[in-house]
């Protein structure tokens, strides 16, 4: 028996699938998932089955990893690292691939192409972390019109991560963030569009909007990537209700700790990450999840501490009474992407 | 080119394994290094070189690796997961491996060994996080005369973690610590030595008391592990220089933000790991380091945050000006432990 896996509800999966597949088909929006968050074959082709055949990935490498998956349209929404241009170069004659581009180096680096490759401008809309911001019109246009005398480096539109969508902490703070950071891109992408006369391609994605929000006028594409298995930072954001959970850690005890009503369990950095989170006044790895076939309940017990292999739970007197040394607990960790990344070779799809 | 890399400088790796052998030699103290840190065949090859046959994991899955590849004697440093026994008692037919025990549950389990068995008990000497409180008597002694009646489980003696001397910021903090703990471990042994008229082999581990300590009266093994590479965290625990550090991150810069003097690089959360620390006045994931040839400076320029794969180093305004996109930077994690787990696939040795 194995003393950690990373169990994935495949029903609960498919209908977090479903329900923002078919809100993006309803509005005629292109959905493009983000498979960085399970970075599985399995549940990859639970988005083929729902009848998704663009996706996005954060690296070079998975985009190599899913097109020997038989993914054929693939954008790696990480800036372009000009050192694997050639590489990309290879892989772009294989399968229609779009990168990123940031500046003017990275549009520099697009003249070595030898086969025909698509580049979207990243936009920092609000979130501060990449992109040229909304106000640098000129330098978006800049490149847009430079990159025109690239003969394999064709202009695919604006793209944008609304990440600081995960400050909010309930649904109207998530609703404000998304209509703010559209607004911008719509803002921008008619200017451009004034100028070069062309339409502008705009591609957006985040969990908690695409979650939350119902309209997205004027978006030609969606991103998100958490929302296949959600976690307790999406439950604390407001993005998800508990039964949306669709992925937790399960993990044995190995020892307990009747002072410190501690149990403590085989699963620890190397397993869950370490993402902390203040969850209701208390800093923590994960939560205890109580599961009765589809009735989840989440405890207050909780990962206080997490080593490289141990996990330390600080438990609820009830909690502590009832599991023993030996038995498995079910854990939400605080983000799926990062527990779903370390346990790769663990995971295991049920239901 | 790959975007990042886990460079492994391995003379100063080597000079670690000597510094450490051949303080426990001189001691005729048995060096049990702890592969987790590393969990690198390369690497193990540097150890076996410098004449260790005796290494220490923790897990299953990292035993169950090793003894693939020729390691023979290996402690799983990790309370017994009952759920494995079946596993391990495969394992036992083939090399000589030993267990941690904590409780009765544990022994009990032992009950169903076909092969023989050797386990160790875990004394907590302090650290509170498992083991049994060192002033719990009872319950250690206890658990030997019960092992006594089960025919394939051998006592081997007791084994604490001194995870505490974490907390220390310097040399006479790591002492004290260690000399507290020690202290504990032995006036244990000589109670349990004068119960059962046998002696009691003591086993420690922790990079920061072997670093520092030169003494080690009356124990008999050392398992230490993060030293081989050392860390941002050993530095400010005061463990190691900066000279005697092993490993860095080397990654590519995909971008640059004016304003804010910050370098985007691809090493994010998937890489280095999320280990914060308070440095210096900062919350940081690891610092910048200039190295020109074997002389290596600790810059000022650090990770302020890290999402999946971006990692975001806030500048001093000279490295800002110094690095430009397609560059690539050397870091130094907060925990090269979890960022050599991580790591694994991109560990490249070099020197």
């Amino acid at each position: 028996m194995m003393s950690n896996s990373f169990i994935v509800f495949k029903n609960r999966a498919i209908k977090n699938i479903e329900r923002i597949s078919s809100k993006a088909k309803n509005q005629n929006i292109i959905f493009r998932p983000h498979f960085k968050t399970h970075q599985n074959i399995e549940v990859g082709e639970l988005f083929r089955q729902a009848g998704i055949s663009s996706i996005s990935v954060s690296s070079l490498e998975m985009a190599s990893f899913f097109a020997n998956h038989s993914w054929n349209d693939i954008l790696i929404a990480f800036p372009l690292d000009i050192n694997e241009i050639a590489e990309i170069d290879k892989l772009a004659a294989k399968i229609n691939l779009k990168v990123l581009i940031t500046n003017e180096v990275h549009l520099k680096a697009l003249e070595e192409l030898e086969n025909d490759l698509e580049f979207m401008i990243e936009v920092d809309a609000g979130n501060h972390r990449t992109g040229i911001n909304f106000n640098n019109y000129e330098e978006i246009i800049n490149l847009i019109k430079k990159s025109t005398k690239i003969p394999k480096a064709n202009f695919a539109g604006i793209m944008a991560h609304f990440g600081n969508s995960y400050i909010a902490r309930d649904d109207s703070q998530i609703v404000d963030i998304g209509i703010i950071s559209m607004n911008r891109l719509v803002g921008l992408a008619g200017k451009i569009e004034k100028e070069i006369d062309n339409r502008i391609f705009i591609s957006i994605g985040d969990t908690p909007t695409a979650s939350v929000m119902n309209q997205f006028p004027n978006i030609h594409e969606l991103r998100p990537g958490n929302f296949v298995y959600y976690d307790l930072m999406q439950l604390q954001i407001g993005s998800c209700k508990l039964s949306d959970v669709a992925a937790l850690m399960k993990c044995s005890i190995v020892s307990k700790n009747k002072e410190r009503k501690q149990i403590i369990i085989h699963g620890g950095a190397v397993h869950f990450s370490k993402e902390i989170l203040d969850y209701k006044g208390v800093k923590t790895y994960g939560h205890l999840v109580e599961i009765e076939g589809d009735n989840w309940k989440l405890s207050e017990s909780y990962l206080i501490s997490l080593s490289q292999e141990h996990g330390i739970i600080q438990c609820v007197q009830a909690d502590f009474d009832k599991y023993q040394i030996g038995d498995y607990v079910y854990i939400v960790p605080v983000h799926s992407c990062l527990t779903a990344n370390l346990m790769k070779d663990k995971t295991i799809l049920v239901g």
